[in-house]
C-alpha cells in the first residue's frame, strides 16, 4: 500500500513550487494532474513516471469528481509513490476534500503539500499587501459561482470596507459580478485588480474602481480579482505603472480614485 | 542601485520554502529577517551574506517599523541583491505594505515572492479542506487583535456558518476568544482546529468544538485556529486522530458533533 501525496503546483512557474513538491515530482510513480498545470511544471516530472491528466476544463467535464476518486483509490493500492497534482494550494477550491474522503474510506494514508494559492501570486504580482493593516483587517476569499451551481453567492455577507476580497474563478460577466458587488454596499470608488495568469510568463494586472470593471477587457483565463483599499496603494506607484504599460499597454485603465 | 525581494519564507520547514526564495537566499548579499523565521531556513542563507534580524517579538518591539524601513533602504542603496525574509507570505498579516511604501518612496524597485502563509500550511498539517464544497463557501482570514491595538475586531461581520474562519495569532486567551465568536453568532457546535507549529517538526494539532475551545491547553507559538465545518470531517478519521494521539496523547479533547 502507497501513500497519497495531495500536492499544491502553485501559480505556474515552477520557481513558485515548494521544495517538497519538487522533490515528489521528479520521484512520483504516478502522476494524476489537474488540466490547468503548466506545461514547465509537467515537464519536471520524472521521465518513468505515469502521468495522468483527470482535468476537467469549465464546462467539458472530461471525468467525473468519483471517477477522480476511483482512479486515485487504484494507483494508491498499485504503486509506491502517488502524486495528485493540483494549481494552487490543495485545500483552497481545490476539492481535495472529496479526494480526501475517498482516501480515508479505502483506508489509504496521505499528506498534503501546501502551494502557493492564487491568491497569493497575484497579490505579489500586482504589488499588493492584502491586508496592509492601515486598509484592511481581515481577507476574504470566495467564488463567482458556488461548485454546486445552485446557490446564489451572499455577496451581503463577504463585502466590507473593512476587507479585502479576493474572487477566485471571477468569470467571464465583469458588470454582472460589479454590480453584485455594489448592490451588497461596496463603495463604487473601492479599487480593484483583475490580475491574468499570475506567476506564469505572461502575467498582466488591470487596475480600477469597481464601478469600472465593466471596462476591464476580457484578460485570459486563470484570472484573479481583488478588490479593497489596498489596491488602491498602486495608484500612485511610477514603477507599477510603468510595468503595466509594457506588459499591456492598450488597456490600462485610467485610475479614478 | 539594487533591487528588493519580499520574500514569504513559509511556515518554517525548508522543503516548504518556494524553488525562487531558495535561490534568493543563497545568493542574497543582504538578508533582513523577522524573529520567528526557523533556525533551519536562516542554515541556508549563504555564509558571505549579512544578515540583520529584525524581529519584533510580540510585546517586546526591538526595532520600530519606521526603523526597518529605514534599514532596508539603506541596504536596498549599498548592496546588489537584498532580500526582505518574512515568516509565511508577505502580502498576509505580515506589514509588507509599508515597506513598500518606504522602497516607492526611496525609488526602489522591488519583487514580491509569495510564500506558504499559515493557514494553508496548518490545513495541511491537519488534514482539512479549506473550502470543502460540501461545508464552505468562501473562507475569512482574521486576527484575534487588531494591529493599531485599538479598535475591536467586527467579529458579526467575520462568522458564518457558509464559511471557514481562519484565526491568526489567535493568542492566549481562547476562552474570551470563542465566547466573542460565540456572541457574533455561530453555533457553539461549530468543530474547530487549533494547529501549533504548523509545518515545523513539532507540530501539533487539537480538534474539539468552539464551545469546548476554552478547554484547549496552551499550545506552542505560532499557533492558528480553524473554526467551520470542514474541521468537522476529521472526527471520522481514524488515522489522524492515532496520529494526534501520537502527537499529543494527554490533550486530545473528545469530538462532540
Amino acid at each position: 500500500m502507497s501513500h497519497v501525496y495531495l500536492v499544491g503546483a502553485g501559480p505556474g512557474d515552477p520557481e513558485l513550487l515548494t521544495v517538497k513538491a519538487l522533490s515528489l515530482l521528479r520521484r512520483a510513480d504516478v502522476v494524476l494532474h489537474d488540466a490547468l498545470i503548466s506545461p514547465e511544471i509537467l515537464a519536471l516530472i520524472s521521465d518513468e513516471a505515469n502521468v495522468i491528466d483527470v482535468g476537467k476544463r469549465c464546462g467539458a467535464t472530461l471525468l467525473t469528481q468519483e471517477e477522480i476518486n476511483a482512479l486515485l483509490v487504484y494507483h494508491a493500492q498499485n504503486a509506491a509513490t502517488v502524486v495528485r497534482l493540483k494549481g494552487g494550494d490543495p485545500t483552497i477550491f481545490g476539492r481535495v476534500g472529496e479526494e480526501i474522503s475517498a482516501l480515508r474510506h479505502a483506508g489509504i494514508s496521505y499528506e498534503i503539500v501546501p502551494g502557493i494559492t492564487s491568491a497569493l501570486a497575484g497579490a505579489a504580482a500586482a504589488g499588493i499587501s492584502l491586508t496592509d493593516r492601515r486598509f484592511a483587517s481581515s481577507l476574504v476569499f470566495a467564488t463567482a459561482h458556488r461548485g454546486s451551481g445552485s446557490e446564489a453567492v451572499e455577496w451581503d455577507r463577504l463585502v466590507s470596507s473593512q476587507s479585502t476580497l479576493v474572487i477566485y474563478m471571477p468569470g467571464r460577466n465583469q458588470a454582472h459580478l460589479a454590480e453584485q458587488i455594489m448592490t451588497a454596499g461596496l463603495d463604487p470608488n473601492t479599487p480593484c485588480a483583475v490580475i491574468s495568469r499570475a506567476g506564469r510568463t505572461d502575467q498582466a494586472v488591470f487596475l480600477t474602481a469597481i464601478s469600472n470593471l465593466v471596462k476591464a477587457v476580457d484578460l485570459p483565463a486563470p484570472s484573479l480579482l481583488i478588490v479593497g483599499r489596498c489596491a488602491g496603494e498602486l495608484a500612485s506607484a511610477n514603477q507599477i505603472q510603468q510595468c503595466l504599460e509594457a506588459q499591456f499597454p492598450a488597456n490600462l485603465e485610467a485610475l479614478t480614485y
